[in-house]
Formats: C-alpha cells, structure tokens, sequence
C-alpha cells in the first residue's frame, strides 16, 4: 500500500517548483502507458496548472488526446533504472493490456480524479486534467494540465514543503543518457 | 572578465534539463531589467525552444514584449541570495536606468545575438528570441523563445554535459521562501 497523503492544491505547484523529471501516466479505455518526461513545469498557482512536453509520436500522446488527462508522478532515485528503462522504449512496442507496466514491473494505484494510473514508490503524484489548447499541442508537442488532485509521500514531503532527510528518498533530474542528478542539500538565504 | 564559452544550439537544451532556477534579464531602450524565474523548461531541441512564466504585472514583461527577447541566466548557489533578493522586489521600484543591476550590485556583460545583458557569475546563458504567441501570452503569463546563443562556464559544463565537481559551482533550484535545493550529486543507470 503506498504512502501517501494529500496536498493542498494551494501548494500542489511545489511539487514540481524544483524541476525534477517526471513519469507521465495515462489511460484510455482499457490501454494505459507510462512515459518519462525531463520537460515540465507549474504554469500557475490558483487554480494550479502545469506545462508538459508530450511527444506526436509517442502512445501517451494518444492516451492523453482521447481521454483529457494524465498523471505526473515524480520518482525517487530509487526508480531511476525504470525512469529511463520507460522513457526509452515505447509502449506501442508492448503488449497491448499491460503495456510497459508488466514489462518494466511498474507497479500502480487508482487516481481520485482522473483515470490514469499512479505510480508506486513515487515521492509526489499531480493528477491533472488537460485544458485543450490545440494550437500549442499540434505546433509544440506542449499540453497545459489543470491539478485537481495532488498527492506526497509523507517521508519526504511534509506541511507543504519537500523534506529530504539524509535517508529520505529523493527526487530526480534528468541529464541525457542515463545520467541523473539527486536533488541536493537544501539552504536558505535571506 | 566573465569565463565562457559557447555552447553548441543543438546541446544547449541541456543547460535546462535538470531543472534549475533561472534569472531573466531583458533590455528595451535604455531600460534594462532581471527577475528570477522557476517556472522554465526546454519545449524542442532543433530549433532549440524554452518556454518561461513571466507575470503580467512585472518590468521584465513590459520589456520582453517590447523588445521581443530575452536571456535565461543560470545562477550558481553563490548568486542564491541575489536571485532571491531580485525576485522579491520590482525594477519598477528602482531608478530607471541603472535599475536593479546597481541596487542588488549584479555585474553584467554584453550577449552576442540580443540586447539584454548576460550576468556575471552564472554557469550558463541562454540567448532567447520571443516566438509571439499572444493567446498564451495573454492567457497563462507563458512565453516562448527560440534560443540563438547559448554560453556556458567551461568548469561547469564540459563536452556537452554539466560537469560538477565537488569544488565546482553548483546551480539551485527554488523551492519557497528562500529556501533551495543545490543540484546534487550525479549518478548513472543502464
């Protein structure tokens, strides 16, 4: 059973403010997929929205079009391997029920909202419904979500803020071929 | 004198993927300005695009539409406090010409593609031209650029990939309230 708890939407932006690679879920009828996505950020803080970069040639791409919505869900260093393993190899390539979830042993869990899957073992989940703008998609592959559910893994995200500890899982940052960066030490300045 | 070099377009996506904060200078006339920015990512990689948020109710909006470009300045966790400080207080607020520039003490230098000034001490420099998209502009605060030069500092970015040594400068990312993350440490998976 994974451990979450719910943010509020108010502070569901901060999720994703640091800039960590993210999972895209999606699902469609009975055919769900799951994507890697270096390029995502919020768009606004009420009511929260988010930008993410949906390749024309990628399954998601279908999924996310047909049904209005996907997920973000943001790995720990821990899912790295799956990270890349998924953002590699295309989910048409996979059975067509399962999908890249069996192969890649990606286990999940219902969203509230919407009806992509979330993924386990993620520090954070947006679940996010598609505001069409055709021209942005068609022109740059960039689709524009409106959060209306968001999710934390308590460990690691706790009154609004993330909280890593030295042995709390962290986010990720993708570089390019299979090169990561952790989330580092946090500091404040005044 | 600033330490740089020229990064190559089809590679300066990268100085973006991780996620970092940015700073984003602009120039129309003789008035020039810098803010901070979390919200940007990369949206294509040939012609290399960036997408970034810039309030309707800032200086830096006016002189961005005014003169259609901008750059994305990169700061190590050395500048964090200057980012902070240049994020929390308009260039409306400060004398017209000299501007934030001469009140927060930020040097700049001069970019080779557009007339906004490039900032002393980052780890990298994106040269943007705006790629007008007024809905988007006018619904969501989101801008478009196409990048036309892009530099970086040759002990933190090397070969194509950021390079961070543990003496070496890292970049930030914002989380709220002054708080930040450093990039951290960098592994790989297969």
């Amino acid at each position: 059973m994974q451990n979450r708890l719910p943010v509020e939407l108010a502070k569901s932006y901060r999720l994703l403010n640091h800039g960590p690679t993210v999972l895209v879920t999606s699902k469609f009828g009975d055919q769900a997929n799951v994507m890697a996505a270096a390029w995502s950020m919020p768009l606004d803080f009420s009511p929260p929205k988010v930008t993410v970069v949906i390749d024309r040639n990628t399954l998601t791409r279908e999924l996310v079009e047909a049904s209005g919505e996907f997920a973000l869900n943001i790995p720990s260093r821990a899912l790295a391997q799956m990270t890349l393993a998924v953002g590699s190899k295309s989910g048409r390539e996979c059975g067509k029920l399962s999908g890249k979830f069996s192969e890649f042993g990606v286990g999940t869990f219902a969203a509230a909202e919407i009806g992509a899957p979330l993924i386990e073992g993620c520090l954070g989940w947006l679940e996010c419904r598609v505001i069409p703008e055709p021209h942005n998609q068609q022109r740059y592959d960039l689709f524009i979500g409106e959060i209306v559910a968001a999710w934390a893994d308590p460990r690691a995200f706790k009154d609004g803020h993330w909280s890593f500890e030295p042995d709390t899982p962290r986010s990720i940052h993708y570089i390019a071929g299979g090169n990561f960066f952790e989330t580092g030490v946090s500091f404040e300045v005044e």
